[in-house]
């Protein structure tokens, strides 16, 4: 049975999977991943309205196929599952077998698995963070058998994203207590990833809140400050989510930039938000201008090691057609695909890299490296100061001469420096 | 001189310094605090408009002896200052004389003191974090003279506040280096004041932006990240602003259990802002609830050690009269004392704690403790809940009981516990 | 068959429905109501978790039963309802029998109905505002049903909350067009309701956005500019949610105060939502002194016409005891009862009216009668100015010891003015 | 003296002045102007830091010799000015001459002239709705002087931003009364205009709130709902800026929709704010979509008729040399150049205005022209439904085609519908 067989998708105009760009290819850079709970299991409910899409799968199984059938018709190599996306209510170990068979028969990789630890109600107020130890030890559970599941599926990682690890009001809650269960959750995950030798790559993804009004995964920061307190710095990384991230107070490339200048860096799940509305709309990306900056920082610091783009990202409720999962999809697939043709250019030309070096040459002079290297006491720079009547001037951070640059290189017109 | 002998200023209703609470009296408790910035050196202007506050003080001298009138006439304790509040542009040395004369003749000690690294325009592309190492050095040494004038005068704490530490987007930066640039500045500073035998507490103040974009300091727990990967967690706290908790995306008690959970909690920096600006508004406190629910949480925890109440606040722009600085602080500190009357209410009568405990006593069982103290594995965990079909039920938080019950102890007709 | 009979609710402590107040009993200035759709519809479902709630009611007419019970126990007088709320997926005339026997047997009265325009498919794109004029047609077969029922049962409003009345993207939108739908259903609808000779308000709800990112109706200024373009200012006032009315950028007394001063107050939707959190939380309220602000202005206005205080409010998620609805509701009822104990205190004392008197009262003389009466034109004004080189001076607006005096009336320790 | 001689901007890649665009010239379809507060005045301080920049103009009239030089040599014809950018604290008649002039001597005009309300002490509590009827006199006095000189310069509208037309807390205010004294202020202003036979128009600008808490002028629904109530719906357009849009919770398109669907359409002050700060950054636009989107309104409505894109936007606070005015502008001249272009082919190609069209078709037929034109009535209609059975499906809206569809038009590869 097909699905999608009286579907034409528009081709691509940019991405083009086997194409060189910096010596590898688009496909090799991007790693795409369909997902899917938006994608084959929403219904298109909403807090104010029922159910509106009818899709034509009706049982797990047909799901699973319509989802491989669906990938394999965009050219894409990669998908992600929650547990209950594949499995209902039932358990997973059910359908591995046939997630196995399809990925075999079209050459579909498993990006990561997850399991879902916010909609049953056991997990009403949190997973890991239960004020009830039997709540956390179904967690495990679950966990276990989902990660199992992506072991057996060759899951190149497992994503963790805790949107019940979190609390409503402080009144009745204990920090401290909640955080601790978290971290000896964490803990024992990694020794039994280490156990079953598992080689992929335990992600956390944060976000600020919804649906618990304080998260503690906050943003890529807390993370940090979290693993580093539990030791498990060198254990997890992040999965960056593009509409958590602005939710947070922050932008796609400022959490890219902070997880990369703490060794933090894993994937992405792309997507975007709507800057006026203050809740996740997980639209597909269409801002190629974020995702330029984004793949810039990405392919600076080398690319993805285990992470790749999880389109974690739904059609519009009215879009509820099996046309608009693929101008859905592919909207974010050019998106995507021309942010890195285009981060590409900035890289060769070089230009703004040399701009950032120049910015903080002086940190290469040796005043620089004496007061870096600690070689220059509080004291004695102070002095330095006073006695040469030191007065730095100000100088220009040049960000409107770099925006125009950027939107030149962003429209082909341009790939040398203004000026 | 005397700036405000003319004015009696209303009597407090609920602020009474010498009354005792939980056996310590309110003045020990509150260690409410004046600022010189919003207080004696505003003159009203904002972006779109000029200076509207003609005040008395005329001179710096002036300033400090209004500022230590105001304070005495308040009958509070303690005060806190920025470098250029009280030298303006010239030497602190110049001024620290007068100010020790003024502390000693009424009885007012330094709660902080800070330097201000955000106006000069040397610092237009931060201090610590400025590409140039001669900036660098220059805030070094501002700093410098600021914490030797701190301790000279006693002062309890210093605050580091990173206004221009951060960035206007990151095409033109380099996160990693400038970060590194603030640990290196923060382990110097460490450094220096065990040098000097400063014993005050050092304090970095969280802000997520304002005037920067992205600031580094964004909350309180990126401030720990920070801290622990410089290794710096057990040199430095935190001073927690209300309004920058907000802005942050948290709330005041969010900020400070967080602090007290990760043993960060050094000082508050009192006042609101309007949830409905995106702007530092830096009201005077009026929020009763707020504060009761931050002091019940302080209170829970012992208390402060160095910290105390800063009253970093300003009277909006329309109220300039004299009077009207004393109508700002009166409610400020009326709302703070009102607060701590309801938390200790709320302490004695044990009902909420009570609540809390009974909602987490599950991990005082064998089954919890095992799990915290990680003799079970993630395995073992997992086959219990298999072998056991162990299916928790949900229970209700009760937050709109703890509400209600809230309601009715800061409105004093109930003391007891509601069923 | 009794729901509620083991659950003993606390006692009032603020409300007491007889009380006179300013002339008037609490219950008479108050009108009290209780949504069906939070409290006996919403299951507990959240956009990532299931059902939770499992009530004891099954059947659409113990539903009914027991919302009418509930609200006995609770001693109010009025409930608000949707059409579906109480008829399922079936007609309303199967019902309005039995809600009629309930309101003879508890003496409760309806405050207002409405049809419920948001849920079903159909109104996917809008129910008045639609691209499809079958759907419009529908919508008005809707609100006919639910309107002839709210007229059979004496209802003292009809309120339409276009929650789909609005658009996702301009791109694929007509917006004069779909005004002008509505502007068309709104002109027929007020037509119909005298036709049938129904003596209730009509209200507009206004809501700035969610579930659609552009509502039409997005505060009451809004409301107001469409209502004067169709001519429809003297056939519908506003129902002001305060949760809608802090999403859009305001606060609920702006709300009330701009529909007093255009004649468009008609009632209120009494509930609270997060001002952390951007979207519609809809919690039970508690925070007195916006209540307390909000009950202020109406006293002034001289109180509700046909209107109310409709407590469209639900129990937080992880809530879940019916005892919890019991809490919620008189959290919300404690927290406006006690608003109105404050608010009538403000107006016996006078002195915000005075002041506000004294700070306008230049346009009580002769200059200032003559420019608003229309006597000087532009020209004269500036010759004026001019002329007689003026240079008003400014003062102060007290803000800070409003704020103050408001707290003190608030906490019942001061009841005259503070200097 | 010429202040920019060894300046030499970069060229225009898509700003081609007389290049043809539907018609018209690229020049003619955008009116693009400099405004002299944000390029010549202001001097890099923020409410955290002094001034920054050392600009080379020292008195009034060298500023304003500077500000047209600058024009021309971006080869833009319209400026824009408020009264104290140009003649300091001094009367506008000294140096009217030397505007006219310059004028005449470049070529350029005068798109349009305002009054600064806002910064003069006198103003703090408002202009036209001061609690004072002689600030209210005085604001008179300087917008008749200002408008004078906008006539005298032959100046193609006059614009009133009411920064101050609002309130801070709705407690010591009269907003009935405030809302008459500016509908009598812009009566009397419309009259004073028409006397003096001044062709321009009359535009105001909304904002929602910053400097003041609450503005009246919220968007420009509340500017049409206060135009309506004062009759002045002829009298007035609207100035739409950006930046404003996004504070008061729309977009740029959405505001000028709804400009356009109410013939409230004037001008735009061209900038873009930063979606995650709560303040007015005013930053140079950069975004493409967004104008392309807006032009494409604009352009179906047949164009501006005396309005234009005014950039109202500054170069950020660490762009402090001159060449950055030049990087800024050219930034945004390139933006809304391009954006022209793209618009233009979304026209030529009418693949959007005829999916819009299909999509409400159903409004072209007998069904849909008798509802619309009044000759059914509520109970037709809905006998009509209940009748026959009417049970509409929902269609997809095509929201992510669209989306992809715009991207390809912008990236100039495709200019055909996809499908």
């Amino acid at each position: 049975m097909n699905f999608f067989q009286n579907i034409q998708p528009t081709e691509y105009q940019f991405y083009k999977p086997k194409q060189l760009v910096l010596g590898k290819t688009m496909e090799e850079h991007l790693r795409l991943s369909v997902c899917f709970w938006h994608t084959f299991c929403w219904q298109g409910t909403d807090m104010f309205g029922k159910s509106v899409f009818e899709r034509p799968w009706k049982t797990k199984e047909e799901k699973i196929r319509a989802g491989f059938e669906f990938i394999e018709k965009l050219s894409l190599k990669y998908y992600t599952f929650h547990d209950v996306d594949v499995a209902d209510e039932g358990p997973l170990e059910e359908v591995v077998g046939l997630m196995a068979e399809e990925m075999e028969k079209r050459q579909i990789e498993l990006l990561w698995g997850t399991a879902n630890l916010t909609g049953h109600p056991r997990y009403l107020a949190g997973a890991a963070t239960n004020p009830d130890p039997y709540v956390f030890a179904s967690a495990v559970h679950q966990v276990k058998e989902t990660l199992d599941a992506t072991h057996q599926l060759n899951g190149h990682n497992y994503v963790l994203w805790g949107g019940r690890e979190g609390y409503e009001t402080h009144l009745n809650t204990d920090m401290a207590q909640e955080l601790n269960q978290l971290g000896r959750f964490l803990s024992l995950l990694a020794d039994y990833k280490h156990k079953i030798g598992f080689k992929g790559t335990l992600l956390i993804e944060p976000k600020p809140h919804e649906p618990t009004k304080h998260q503690y995964d906050f943003d890529v920061a807390n993370v940090y400050a979290f693993l580093q307190k539990h030791g498990l710095e060198k254990e997890y990384k992040v999965n960056i989510e593009c509409n958590h991230a602005t939710l947070s107070g922050h932008t796609l490339p400022h959490e890219v930039a902070y997880a990369i200048a703490h060794d933090l860096f894993g994937s992405i799940d792309a997507n975007q938000g709507d800057p006026l509305l203050g809740w996740d709309t997980d639209q597909f990306p269409s801002d190629i201008n974020t995702y330029t900056q984004t793949l810039y920082l990405i392919l600076l610091n080398g690319g993805f090691q285990s992470g790749g783009f999880n389109l974690d990202a739904k059609v519009r409720r009215q879009s509820l057609d099996l046309e608009d999962l693929f101008y859905g999809h592919v909207l974010g697939i050019e998106t995507i695909a021309k942010a890195l043709l285009n981060a590409a250019h900035l890289i060769e030309t070089g230009h703004l890299q040399e701009i950032v070096r120049k910015r903080y040459q002086g940190w290469e002079t040796d005043f620089g490296k004496q007061i870096m290297s600690g070689k220059m006491s509080f004291e004695t720079i102070s002095n330095y100061v006073k006695t040469n009547k030191i007065n730095p001037k100000p100088v220009s951070g040049r960000q409107e001469y770099i925006e125009l640059y950027l939107n030149r290189i962003n429209a082909e017109h341009e790939d040398v420096a203004l000026i």
